[in-house]
């Protein structure tokens, strides 16, 4: 069932290209760093954990592609990759966390000739990689608890297998339930301008076999309305020291929307995405997409010539929709304040 | 400015191919019953107005159609062509009222002769259309006051010229409100699945000279929540005795959006648009889309191979999230089951 989104194979990097998602399954290597910031930007590879792990093999290709021979070449590459793979996208906070660990990494080891180094810093990336993988299992494992059966669980955007190294954040919580035998139907938003709900959260969970509708993103009210959900699982890219989420557009629409219909709200994310320094979501910058995105979303212009757009990439849900944060170490609840300050420290960056 | 959606020229119905827009211009002519029909159902002409004033010239085209050559020939010709239109869409309540109005007509000028009945039939039809554009005009006149120099204004879907024989409903507001020099912002939800939004809203605004910016249904939260948004106005396609609003499926999820915002919710439509017959949104029937619209509505296959799909192609906003109903007679305010019964009756039909 599970996807390998980012792939490391004799010290070569592969990605699924996830922009031609669902019509073509095609993996891609990345061969240099230019490649991977274009792959992230692009989107070729997206969801917050997914860009993490991404990000931190992405070092190691710029490591090899500049054939940094002494140690101290390697150290320099390092930052100057980390610095560069920074840019490509401003929101989501385990990119940073992701390329932090290898910067730190490669200075805690700076005593190693070269090509130890770059063991230990293949080694890093690696185990980030896979702790994300048993990250996204837990979670799945406390969230799957929250599922009954013959419920409606709705999601948007995708914070699946294909947002994460496998099985997903939200939908390792469906991923789990579903392992377990329950019976429940999953509400799939499309999650325009990317549409990354049709094309990679209906097309993962139809390979897993669970049962699930594609909606449009303004029809989420109305079935909420017709009783159909009971439940809502969302991923998030980061998450401030409250409780406030970021996560794709038209998340905040669907927080308020549940709570108009009593329909409680979850994120699901790893602890990795929370920003403990930095008080509240005002503090979390948003990116702004280009117009083409929405303008001439798929082979074909469907707005006027010239239109103005505005096209945030993210919003930020407050903690006072949400019902409870869903993590490795189970489901914090309100008050955050106190759930999120019990969690946070040093300790919480490994698992 | 003003567009003629519907046109009636030396005995021959011509609209606008508004699937072809925002990338084509483009009239055609409708000569059969057959082409109305499907003109409606494919939503080349569309719009609870437009919608109305088509049929009624619907029924004409299969007077000529048919060669109904005595009265009874014309009324019964009228009366089929008229149950046939009916079948084409299933929510707009225009529709089936323009359509009662032409039989209506036929039967009570059955001492005609046949030559006499078919031009009253046709006077009939270009003041049902006259009516409405008069409507339009009062509409913009009274809700155009709503608007406030420097406003931000949102609308849903397309309640423009567009949408009925010219100058529209929700948009008539914003286009009498610009033509009396005030300097306000429109954002226009793209509105999914068939892009109404991108494709007609931003068009004609664009054309009339408003300042207006795209964005995706989903992004309206987040424009709220940046107090870019002063006041919500769209049309409707029926509203019930007690206020509850049909229109394009989002506008119930934009109605909360603005409720949580305290942003005022308006309703513009003309008071053919009520449907005193039923007691509230609960009573109006629910048009189904196809899959495809979604999973294949940019050129392009966006969604996997044989996902289901759930694509209403409306919802009912209750009462209580409206704050006003704009019609020809002025603004209809809370408790609607009050205001709405004093401008009910059979002198409502006329204007």
């Amino acid at each position: 069932m599970s996807v390998a989104t980012v792939r490391w194979s004799s010290g070569c990097l592969y990605i699924i290209d996830q922009t031609l998602l669902p019509t073509e399954f095609r993996e891609i290597e990345l061969k240099t760093a230019e490649e991977v910031w274009e792959a992230i930007k692009a989107l070729r590879v997206r969801g917050a954990p997914a860009i993490g792990v991404c990000a931190a093999f992405g070092v190691l290709v710029g490591v090899r592609q500049q054939e940094a021979k002494s140690t101290s070449d390697v150290l320099l590459v390092v930052d100057e990759t980390a610095d560069y793979l920074a840019t490509s996208r401003p929101t989501a906070v385990n990119l940073f966390w992701a390329l932090d660990r290898m910067r730190n990494t490669a200075h805690n080891n700076a005593n190693l000739d070269s090509s130890a180094l770059i063991d230990r810093l293949t080694a890093e990336a690696v185990e980030i990689c896979e702790e994300d993988t048993r990250r996204c299992r837990a979670i799945g494992k406390h969230g799957g608890e929250l599922i009954t059966d013959g419920d409606g669980v709705l999601t948007h955007c995708n914070a699946g297998s294909l947002a994460t190294s496998s099985y997903g954040t939200a939908l390792a919580v469906m991923y789990s339930a579903h392992e377990s035998g329950k019976r429940f139907h999953v509400y799939a938003d499309e999650t325009r301008p990317l549409l990354q709900g049709a094309r990679l959260t209906a097309w993962e969970l139809m390979r897993a076999g669970v049962d699930v509708t594609l909606i449009c993103d303004n029809t989420a009210a109305q079935v909420m309305r017709e009783g159909r959900v009971q439940l809502v699982v969302v991923g998030a890219d980061r998450i401030a020291a409250n409780g406030d989420a970021a996560n794709k557009i038209g998340t905040y629409s669907v927080a308020l929307i549940a709570k108009a219909h009593n329909v409680p709200f979850y994120v699901a994310a790893p602890l990795s995405t929370f920003d403990f320094s930095i008080a509240s979501g005002d503090e979390i910058p948003i990116e702004l997409r280009g117009a083409d995105e929405v303008t001439h979303g798929f082979g074909k212009q469907t707005a006027p010539e010239g239109v103005k757009v505005y096209s945030p990439a993210f919003d930020v849900t407050p903690s006072t929709l949400i019902a409870g944060i869903i993590t490795e170490r189970g489901i914090l609840r309100p008050p955050f304040i106190e759930s999120i300050a019990a969690v946070a420290g040093p300790q919480s960056a490994t698992f």
